[in-house]
This record gives C-alpha cells, structure tokens and sequence, in this order.
C-alpha cells in the first residue's frame, strides 16, 4: 500500500477542523448534554456527535484503515493496516466549564508507528500538526525546542486520573515537582500539554494517559525536538507506541533531572 | 471628598486597556527582559514599565490618593485616602513562557472597602470589571454565578508559591481536593482563577496571595455571587479587606463542604 502523506495530513487537517467548529457551535448555542461514565468520567452529547463525525469520514475515505476511539472503539489495538487513534475531545470537562484548553486529537499510526498527529484548540485558534520526519507546525510555523531552561525554571504540566484510588504516589510526585521546579500548571488537555511542549511554552509534561490523549501530541512533541520515554513501569497491555503509561516528555536536558523528580524513593 | 463612580470605573478601564497594549506588543516583539527577585518570584521588563505607566496615570488624574503597587510599593497599609492597589502583570510566569493566562489587575478601596475592580486580560480578550454593589462584568455582559455543583463535580483553583519552603500543608490540601472534588486546576494567574470563578468557569478558588494580587479580583467574584472567606488563619499584617491569607473564595454552598476539604487534621 502506498501511503500519500500530503493527501492523509490534508484529510485530517480537514476533519479535525470542521470538529472543531462542531465543538463552537455546541457551545455557542449550549447545545450539548452532559453525563458521567461509569469512572465519573465526564462524556457531552459533542464528544459523541464528534466521534460519528470522524469515524463516518475516516471509514467513507479509508474503508481499509482501522480506527482506534476513545468513544467507540476504545480497545481495539494497532493491527496491520494503518490506524487512526482519535480523540473527538481532548479536556472534555474543560469544555463543559467554559474553558479553552480543549482539542481534537486526530493521529494515524501506520505499521505500529506515529505516522502523523493534528490537534486542533478552536478556543485558542491553534492547529498544532505533525508528519513523521517531516518536523512540527502551529498554524503553519515550524516548531523547533529551544533547550536552555534549568530544572528549577521549568514549567511541568501533569494531569490528575478521574478515579480517586491510588494518588498517593501522584501526591508525592507533585510535591516533588513543585520542590524542584519553577512551577506546575494543570491546564486539564494532555493532548494540548504536549502540543505547549512543542511551542516552548512548557518544558516538561508527565502523566499516565490513554492512548487517543497523547497518539497525536506525542508525535507533534517530538518533532519539535521533544524527548518521549517513561517514569514508571508500563503496565497496561498497549503497544508501546501507542501507550500513555508514565510518560514523560520534556526538552532533551531534562529529561535525566525529570527522573530524577519523579521517582518516588 | 466625593467620588464619581462612573468616571473611576471609566478611568480604570481605559488605563487598563493601555496596560493591555504594552503587554501584547512586548511580547509580540519580544520586547522585554526576564529576572528574579531575592525570592525567585519573576519580574519581567514589562512589568516594570506597566508599573510606571500606572502609577504615573493615577498620580496625574488622583494626586490625593494613594498607591499599592506590587513592583513599586508593596508596604503601604490602607490609609485615609481612596487606595489603588494594582498588580501590572498577574501571572508573570505564563507572560514569560507564552501563556495566555495573563492580566492587568487595578483596584480601588474607599474607607478600606473594595469599592471597584478590573481585571484585563488581552491573551484572552476578556476585560472584567465590578463596582461595589453594581455587580459584575464580563466584556459587558453581567455576570451571575449559578450554584448548582456538587463538591464532586467541583473544579477547584489553586496556585503554589514561589518559595519552595513550608509547601506540606498545601500539598496535603492539594491532595484532599483531588480525592474529593472533580479536579484541580492551576492556570497561574489569581486575579483570573477569581474572574473565571466568577464567569462560572470555576466552582472554587483557594490560595494564599498577595493583597495586588487578589485586590480586583475578590470584588468581581463576590459581586457575581461568591462568598470570600479564609480556610486557615490570616498571619499577615495586611488588613484583612485585602489580605489574601488563606483564601477561599466559591460559590456559597460550597464554602462550608470546601472548609472542610480544605481543613488538614
């Protein structure tokens, strides 16, 4: 199969952008319904209404390609054929408070690796992209790291899990953080956390997260120069690529000092 | 003495606005220079400039009052006279590092009361502003709080110092509300954690601050329906009408729920 690149990241240019705007204008008219998923995960009528969106234009123009949803299809793992890991809203209670930090994720993962990611934010008018070697844009301006930040001046994102079991070892890595680094923001999208790396906005970010909240972003990190890897074991049963076990993505010279930060001994 | 609210309130707004302007073209052009304090609190060049434009404006038009400024005057108690405590840049931080969360913060006390607020934040374009009594405003819609949420549906603000001593009892709080409300989220400017309160973006706010920092803010979000209280005792010598000690402000019925969030034994 031969894979037209310029054709795929035109294709989710396009999608992610018109779910965008389905996202703006739930909100302008308040025309969205709000409910809790059986972990107090909150879920809008728009994520639902995104979802058929992208996987109906996904299915009537790539009908060999899987796709991997948050939604719809949430355990489905990477096969042979191309796959597109998509996430109609990325900060969903964000969304649902009037917040900006919120994004669609739209990522296609072609044999078990990041092809390309888009991220989307209508509420801050940024669309972060990103093919695989081919660097990381916002809005059409390369994204390129400056590195050059101490620990103690870096700026770490992270995010909390809607389940209440186990924060203990999150606590404590948290009072780590704010011991050693400038500050921390919990800004509620880790797709828009990765994507801030990118800008040099921020200059680390760690969480466990599923993986149709980092398929997109982590590839737009790293082609802005970012470094991907773990702080803790993987425990889930994703593909590697494709799991958002304990990441921790930050500028190179952080990454070792992250570690450091993280661990809990 | 008698004062015009509408000129005052017409006076902030447009010293405000031109404060907002400075921002934006000094980062537009990158325009300004970044250094620490003794306390490794940021201060941009920008700040410093802001600063002067105010306190500059303000002498000229009210030459009887007096000034507490954070980058020029930060130990003038309350006296006589009517009192503008201003903070050039809330969020020095996110204005450093290309965030969006950043605004001007203007207020002016009468006979030691609040008597009116601006917040300015031009990355967002969203300028608030509340007189006494006169409620409050959001680009000139009213702003009026609903209170409907449960603790466990609360989102909740909170900032972290920039001194790295003395940070256990807030992570401890930190970790009580991450098991007891929905989430926490930490976007790095007060004056608009207190406006977004106030926009409904935010159930509860609690921190402790400087009284510039808290100044504008507290009578935006009191006057679009919130109760401002404290969750521990007030050890500063500030009087307490801007005293940001321990601060808790949020939608009245979670004060009594959030008091005890927030309570560490």
């Amino acid at each position: 199969m031969t894979l037209k690149c310029e054709e795929l990241l035109a294709f989710a240019l396009r999608i992610a952008e018109q779910a965008a705007t389905m996202m703006q204008q739930a909100r302008e008219t308040k025309a969205f319904s709000a409910d809790y998923k059986a972990d107090h995960e909150l879920v809008t009528s728009t994520d639902l209404a995104i979802d058929r969106y992208l996987c109906g234009e996904i299915s009537a123009a790539y009908p060999s390609h899987c796709i991997l949803s948050e939604e719809s299809s949430p355990n489905l793992l990477l096969g042979e054929a191309p796959t597109w890991v998509i996430d109609p809203i990325d900060g969903t209670v964000n969304y649902a408070h009037q917040h900006r930090h919120v994004a669609v994720s739209i990522a296609l993962y072609v044999d078990g690796q990041r092809f390309l990611g888009v991220v989307h934010a209508p509420f801050l008018e940024e669309c972060y992209w990103a093919v695989k070697g081919q660097g990381a844009y916002l809005n059409g301006a390369r994204l390129k790291l400056t590195d050059t930040v101490s620990l103690r001046n870096a700026l770490v994102a992270t995010g909390f899990p809607y389940q209440k079991n186990a924060l203990e070892p999150l606590i404590k890595r948290v009072s780590n953080v704010l011991h050693q680094c400038q500050d921390i923001r919990r800004n509620g999208s880790a797709a828009l956390d990765l994507c801030w790396l990118a800008a040099g906005r921020l200059q680390a970010y760690y969480e466990s997260v599923k993986p149709w909240d980092m398929a997109a972003g982590a590839l737009i990190a790293c082609e802005a120069g970012a470094v991907l890897g773990r702080y803790d074991d993987v425990t889930s049963d994703w593909p590697l690529e494709i799991n958002g076990d304990a990441l921790l993505v930050c500028v190179p010279s952080l990454y070792e000092p992250m570690q450091q930060v993280l661990a809990l001994d």
